[in-house]
């Protein structure tokens, strides 16, 4: 070890400081090893901190799985260690999770799974069929007829017609299968697709509107990527409906500090249940087209629908019918194989369908794609089944479908129970819950409530779900992790736990809410 | 429809247009839908163009999926076709894809697989105890026993935990789960590590250094998050190896235009097949020390070790052994599925292990994984296999460890087959592939060569690489496309295909490389 005599500059002091730290380090590793372990010199000050890291990912926020939501994961830990509480269980309905509810999987899909893993069930004669056929059709698509293979960057050919002849079925429209996108759940999607618009013009940065309330990925997602977030409310009193003044009016201000790019919409809606009627979605369209924006239809919950006299209306079905000039605007489409009455969060299955996109753009989006290689293989395999499952008279079909309309029955049922619900509370009012599987009631919060959450630097909504966490075990979303409008305050809850839990969950919330306002007011 | 008499501004010249068009349309529809289709009229203007699209994506580029690729995909078609050629199939040398060459899975993962899609095969006899024991232990991690769930972002906890029992036992030295963090696939983990050094310094972008050649990923990467690329040319002279004089000239040079904050090593090589000497590592440690880089070392290929006398040590266990200040450095190591072994690209598993984060940095890097929900549950239960094979004693234990050692004294045998067949070859000189799945050799371009090349507007390499597709159905990836020092052409090839399939595919390169030179010299 040589020691400088003159430091000129902080980096020779720090390299010195490096070099005697070594120094004293390899001493002490010849003669002190395996007792102090190298351990009890100062270390090496971390390269990367809170000052020089990556701003956009210390803004970005996702409520989902919060502050709340790992206080939640603690105190099952504490349950599980005999810590004594005022309940016995967590009750997770912050998140969209099925199976954790206790829905059971679709027997044909996890066929399906299990023989593309492990081939040589194709011989077992317990499996149907049609599960059979269709794990031969996949592995057919697959090179070397391995899912361990990777596949095209968009997916697997053949999986991918399968999609294009769903949505053509579902919409009564051609699709053309190389629009099609596959992806590792939606989320992954609309993340391909909302990085091609990452362009600042004139020094603006680009922007996109999204509805308040949202689903937190869009908010996180426009964070991360520096876009900005144009707001626009979505209308409580019209059961959360799209209101188009409000757009122009979000628009509007928008522009002065940014360049308005796309707009989102969710449909069915997360976190507000609801489901856009066909006029409100050629209203929607037609603003898009006038304002020059790309249109990205989160779908997800398109077979969730529950309500008398709702329908679904997919963006592709109704742009294709307005005609011209409308049919030739640009459209990405998502869905995902984690809803519906599949719920297969796990295995992140996913598509967009992604229709007018200008040729040299689309080629830019694959290449994109690529150096990701490509989605889960069985995640894809997954979809397969989602886009084309058993048909009448095929052996699996009497199972599927009872399996599948057992699940929406239930899921219809809850949503008109929890809304009832929460509509005969004092200080709730609730919309009715028409879609997807969520909840977003609507709390009048007491003064005294409001003041205490100030005084512990809460938001009052989030004060209140920890609240309700730390005596119930119930985990929900508060409203303003969705975004909500100033001085109201919602939360979202889903209506997955199973019939019975969801009633003793919704019972227990009526004694709280009750105690709560006792305590407040 | 009223039409303005009056335009102002170009907007309301566009949007008169707009309600003209809307206009005919809607006359049009109502007169001629169905025959027409409607799609006879001007339609919209796309709003995302190559000019205001993402920057970084249009400059992006990934060779192992390139112009190449593509072209030897339209080949095969043309041959499905009939379409005469002077070969019967496309061999795709492009891509560490083990399955899609004729790999055939490890029996024990793909029962573990099958299992947890389908729990009711747990009561199947024919599958052995221990990989039911392993579904077991892998569904009671999932939030209702089921893979369809959503786990923990950084993956389920016991899988986390039997990755960190793995690394202890394969460095002897303690690993904390909490620092595990499980993936879609090592590219995945490679790019949450990479967005936190996002953040630009005193005006100056964030730079990384990369080796030179280097697998695109990096490339792609930087490309994306506007992160400068720092190349750092490989000693072809010394097996690849990695010079610190020469990291020294590229770090010294780039922080005129960039603040250098990380260090990306790759080994075993990707392209190069060489694997680093314990004493190299300790250099590039200290390097990194001194300069204050991040530390990520993609250890992807731990596995794949052949010549005699090289052995993997991973940067974990260099890093603890040197003591302090070395071992408090930030480090991110990556492992995957895909390779090694068991080849299961398809399936997408992966983690990352990252040491000694700033733990404020470490919350916003969860927080920035939380919004993308899981990595897919499957490719968990993939690399809980991986991480915990089957044991001596147990009784998937035989058969594993013979499908284990076939697979990797196969590679062993091609690794020496492809350098000793390219040495053998005028014009060519190969480096001992030592590791990985890769030669990347060195071709001598006869000047006529070179001047045809520039005549098509080619690199010379992706000329040649042209040539040999075209010719012989051989698809590799041109040098280029890792990057190689001016004046060299390289190529990568795998050494994937089966034995006889490989020698076959030698067989034919020579005599296109004799061709080739004939026609050139």
């Amino acid at each position: 070890m040589s020691m400088r005599g003159n430091f000129t500059s902080v980096r020779q002091i720090k390299s010195a400081v490096g070099e005697f730290r070594e120094f004293l380090s390899n001493t002490q590793r010849k003669g002190l090893a395996g007792t102090l372990k190298y351990r009890n010199m100062a270390g090496a000050a971390p390269s990367l901190t809170l000052d020089n890291m990556n701003p956009n990912i210390k803004a970005l926020e996702y409520a989902v799985r919060g502050p709340l939501v790992i206080r939640a994961g603690e105190i099952e830990k504490e349950l599980e260690k005999g810590v004594n509480k005022p309940f016995k269980e967590v009750l997770k309905a912050n998140i969209g999770d099925c199976h954790a509810m206790g829905q059971q999987p679709i027997t044909f899909i996890r066929e399906v799974l299990a023989l593309v893993s492990l081939p040589k069930l194709l011989d077992d004669p317990r499996f149907p069929e049609d599960a059979k056929e269709r794990a031969r059709t996949i592995l057919k698509g697959c090179r070397g007829h391995s899912v361990g293979s990777y596949t095209d960057s968009p997916g697997i050919e053949v999986i991918r017609k399968h999609v294009a002849e769903y949505i053509e079925r579902r919409d009564g429209h051609p699709s053309d299968w190389q629009n099609v996108f596959i992806s590792a759940g939606a989320s992954d999607s609309i993340k391909n697709v909302l990085k091609l618009l990452i362009c600042p013009v004139n020094g603006k940065p680009p922007g996109g509107l999204i509805p308040i309330p949202q689903y937190p990925l869009y908010s996180a997602t426009f964070a991360e990527f520096g876009i900005n977030q144009i707001g626009y409310y979505l209308d409580e009193s019209r059961n959360w409906g799209l209101d188009i003044a409000e757009l122009q009016r979000a628009i509007t201000e928008a522009r002065k500090v940014c360049n308005p790019r796309a707009l989102v919409v969710i449909n069915p809606g997360n976190p507000t249940g609801s489901v856009l009627s066909r006029e409100n979605i050629e209203e929607v369209i037609k603003f898009a087209y006038k304002e020059k924006l790309f249109l990205l239809a989160d779908e997800v919950y398109q077979d969730n629908v529950y309500a008398e006299g709702c329908k679904f209306h997919s963006f592709k079905k109704v742009l294709v019918e307005m005609g011209e000039p409308y049919s030739s605007m640009e459209l990405a489409s998502f869905m995902s194989c984690s809803k519906g009455y599949m719920g297969e969060c796990g295995l992140r299955g996913g598509y967009a369908e992604v229709i007018n996109m200008d040729p040299e753009v689309k080629k830019m989006y694959m290449k994109a794609m690529s150096a990701m290689l490509c989605p889960t293989v069985l995640g894809q395999a997954c979809l397969d089944t989602v886009v084309k499952p058993p048909q009448p008279g095929e052996p699996s079909y009497e199972r599927f479908i009872k399996e599948k309309q057992g699940v929406l029955d239930d899921l219809k049922l809850r949503a008109k129970m929890v809304a009832d619900t929460f509509n005969s509370m004092e200080g709730f009012s609730c919309n009715t819950v028409q879609g997807a599987m969520y909840a977003f009631p609507r709390i009048t919060l007491p003064p005294k409530a409001i003041e205490q959450a100030k005084k512990e630097g809460k938001h009052a909504d989030v004060f209140y779900a920890f609240e309700l966490l730390e005596n119930t075990g119930i985990c929900i979303v508060p409203g303003s992790g969705f975004g909500q409008q100033p001085g109201t305050y919602h939360f979202r809850t889903t209506i997955l736990p199973q019939t019975e839990k969801l009633k003793a969950m919704l019972a227990k919330f009526e004694e709280f809410q009750a105690s709560f306002m006792k305590k407040y007011s």
